[in-house]
């Protein structure tokens, strides 16, 4: 069985679904579309596939899958299209920046009985992966406590804080799906604290670049999470999982393991430097999983819902910070 | 100069301090009092000195400083008896678990311009001295985010759990006073989670055993406190310091560096096991710094001043969880 | 620019250089040959290519170059029928086993001007790499003294045994490269100690499978070398250099970097099992150095002489062995 | 049972023995004898005990041991000296530079029926203890291989140097003790290489400051040893034993555990930068054990004969740089 797919969208994320599609035996790639032409067709010469429009796809019966890699303002709307047209869907992250608009289109999803895998895909780095698999293992008990470090290299210009929906639904929602994948248990309450720390153009746009927020849950389970627009010594990504019985914690990666040691100590080189390179093992096993999925029949994870839980967080941190107390989620959705 | 010394409790913190003060050629253990004599005798054999009621030292003209080192419901009576006395006071934290017990005793200390320095160990603490050098030196930048996983080996037993004021005053104070001591800004607000996730017993008792913890400055600086009264792989005591320019940060001690490597992988030993143990160097260079600063006339410090403002946040903390919203000290105080 | 290749042998290392190969835009895989079908047909399934016979391919006009990962004891015969052939060619180690078989391989190469690259694999490590730009870049001034530590997870069955050369040619050999390498000086003198303390059956067969070597070169520089064909935790590969200035080393590779905290201790998983998976980037970029060096016109490195002189040390450390002496590499030749 | 103490030598290390008898409640210090008066008084003054001559310590009645920190070429005539007067002898290494004059000396010991410990510290430190414990509680199974790195951080003066012995007899030795201490199998033949590479002027007094050595035992155990007068990031002292069931390895000492981490990377202070600062628990050990010894009535260890040992494994390391060859310690005693 090979899933035939469609790729919307041929920039930098489609690039590396391409690449994955196109290693994955059982899958190939059909078609591509892009407004830009060009990105499309140099897309299609190293991958396969050829050029055609969104509507070409939608309509085509050649096509199993799609992956959704437009613009944030257009993963909705092509969910739904898709959906109706009766394609296996994956999507980036976030489904929209809009709450009711998410749900709006998940009942779509829901009433289309279409596939829906969103894209976290943190979920799918090998070392998260060995992390999760301590815990189910149980090697440390029942969960009390996680920490989340997770800090970009440096801000994104101000073009994308504009469109981004803010710190929290754009880059603290990875800290809230991971926290959401590793507790088992939904989170009830929020908590969070916000400040402009690294660029005061972040704050003129009405975002913060710098955050500490507290999950917990009804079981009284706590996930703290650290976040920021900026580390000047690479992509901080660090977990630790405290349970009754012991810790379990996933270091950061490194592009080259050496260590220097001299008069001023021992140094060791900076982390790497950018999202796509840290976990580019987990874009290839995010791919696989939704060809897997496809493939086995069976449910493709993280959901549409999954997408939808975590948005919901951050919406309610946003709240905690503007209203300086704990939202409960409840209250919120 | 030689600074005479009396002791006020001979238990296990007594005789680390009589220790310092025997070890010190600027101090010399003159007195010992407590109500258990063997105790005070014994210690009186190994580190010198003979055995006094705390009344006659009081009275004592060959005694200029003491070491409060009683049950912390003595502490600010005794503080009060000494500072009238014009002896130079160092006290275990907490002074009282009363804040307005706590201020009252202060007054007291300031009208007879007595002086007082409260014992707040970690600043002593070699690892955390670096930490603080190198954030002074500029190291880091302006600071933006710190965090402090702080977690005990074990929780203590109920008996203590009631006289010992709840998990904020008695376990979160010491990471407050080194949140305050790193940040060298004071904190405007507290926003805390607590969970009973260890002993139900300690939940019957209406404390906590788990807690998350954001302080936030006027300028929106955060610090981060994770805390737990249990940690099966020893005294969990980690900091680390985010800033514009890098992040510095303090890793636990261990007793023994040796690391073993078989088909199960690579095993250190765990941590120390025991504050005092982990702490020892601290506790030294402590009474050295009050013998110091004694011999040299310069402020002693962490004052009291220090100790109330650290019980403040944990006031704070605790009414940050029971109202589920963030505290303004200035509210409180 | 597209150098087209035939691939000798589909074996395990054959089917990662058609990966290779496949993968390289300025490559393309034309022909595959192995006496066993099947494995032809599976990788040519997978990578591209035809099945033709040795023969053949030696008279193909669309063949410029082949990677020859057959059998050892067909190697020096392979070469010098492809050098006659006008390929370049690309041979894992060793050339031969027999030194003067190697020499007169490379006359055949040298007398036709062919290129020869030798497959030590480690020399495109990227840690090992970045181990050998910070030399380069004068992080350690003048380099005093290596160590290597290099064992295998278990010791390969007795048939391999009784074919490999015994552990110098076979395993230290790779370190020997290594030390050649780094040091960019000529070794001058061997030392060695070599025991049976895994596998009595190793020794049955005149072998040995623990070693410790002591190469010095003409300046005076040390690479000492540990070997065992058994390490319990993993295939085990550090190097550290010492010099004037400072020391750099490059760490192990784990497949996953977590670490499990609790009574027992700090845990982190094993390290690799496996050569090919430890060396797994290496492999890749030698084939794409070689491919590189074939489009630039450049030399090809490790070059035949490279192998030769690995090999020459490999013979003066079981010299070494037999007569309780330091060989000097010149009395050898 | 108290021991009384006298003190010969007044200087650095006799200041940390003298502490370590101070400190130890079954010990006393009595007298102090140093040619250099000045020293002895200071002495004297922070420790207690009063002065003596040389000659008087040995005819004193209230003087149970002596612990000679004299110059290395008056130990052997004080070991015998104080042998014969019946005082329990605790000499820092060596003995003697000469073989034969060590021979001599110890028979003395042994006519004498004195007890006589040396100074191997590094025995007592409680990370290489650990590392004992963890092989002999079976940890790793039948020890294979032992490696050493051991590296001082500057070498030291001309005027040391001529007297020093060698760097085999000097800094070697105490690397030759730990292989003898590990391994429990007496070390059969040596090879070594040396060279000059830091200093022309240690080249200049016939001596070496960087050299390699491999150690086999009759069961074909190998240690391999590292030594360079030089080291930029520190006093580097490593150890690690790999055996039939793992790996165990003592790592380094640093004198404060911060990592600073920015856009040059991860940097970690360098070690500690003198041996007496590295191995401060060590020496306090030491004594202890022999106060322990002394006291419980059970050997002293190390013993002379431990220390004679080691001279013949440098005696032997010189010999084969001199000779090229491995010598057989059977050969040369």
């Amino acid at each position: 069985m090979t899933i035939r797919f469609a790729l919307l969208g041929a920039g930098r994320i489609g690039q590396v679904h391409a690449k994955a599609v196109a290693s994955n035996p059982q899958a190939i790639l059909i078609a591509v579309a892009d407004a830009f032409e060009e990105a499309a067709t140099a897309l299609v010469a190293e991958f396969g596939g050829e050029l055609r429009s969104i509507e070409t796809i939608a309509a085509s019966d050649d096509i199993d899958a799609v992956l959704i890699c437009t613009p944030t303002n257009t993963h909705a709307d092509l969910i739904e299209k898709f959906s109706r047209a009766g394609k296996a869907v994956f999507c980036e992250k976030p489904i929209d920046l809009d709450m009711g608009r998410v749900k709006a289109c998940l009942e779509v999803v829901d009433n289309t009985n279409a596939t829906l895998m969103v894209g976290f895909n943190r979920r799918f780095d090998p070392h998260f992966i060995a992390l999760k698999d301590a815990i189910t293992a149980g090697k440390i008990g029942e969960i009390e406590m996680i920490n989340i470090i997770s800090r970009d290299p440096g801000a994104p210009p101000p073009e994308y804080i504009k469109v981004s929906g803010g710190i929290f639904k754009d880059m603290s929602i990875h800290d809230f799906d991971m926290a959401r994948f590793l507790l088992d248990e939904e989170i009830e309450t929020v908590m969070a604290s916000a400040s402009v720390l690294v660029d005061p153009e972040i704050g003129a746009l009405g975002d913060y670049d710098s955050a500490s927020i507290i999950l917990t849950t009804a079981s009284g389970k706590h996930c703290a999470i650290s976040n920021s627009r900026r580390a000047t010594y690479g992509y901080d990504q660090r977990i630790e999982v405290h349970g009754a019985l012991g810790l379990v914690s996933a270091e950061n990666q490194r592009p080259v393991s050496i260590e220097l040691a001299n008069a001023d100590g021992y140094t060791r080189p900076p982390l790497h430097d950018f999202f796509m390179t840290r976990y580019i093992a987990a874009y290839g096993a995010e791919i696989n999983a939704f060809i897997g999925s496809l493939v086995s029949g069976s449910a493709a994870s993280p959901s549409g819902q999954d997408g939808l839980a975590s948005l919901l967080i951050a919406e309610a941190a946003l709240k905690s910070v503007k209203e300086g107390r704990a939202i409960k989620l409840a209250d919120l959705s």
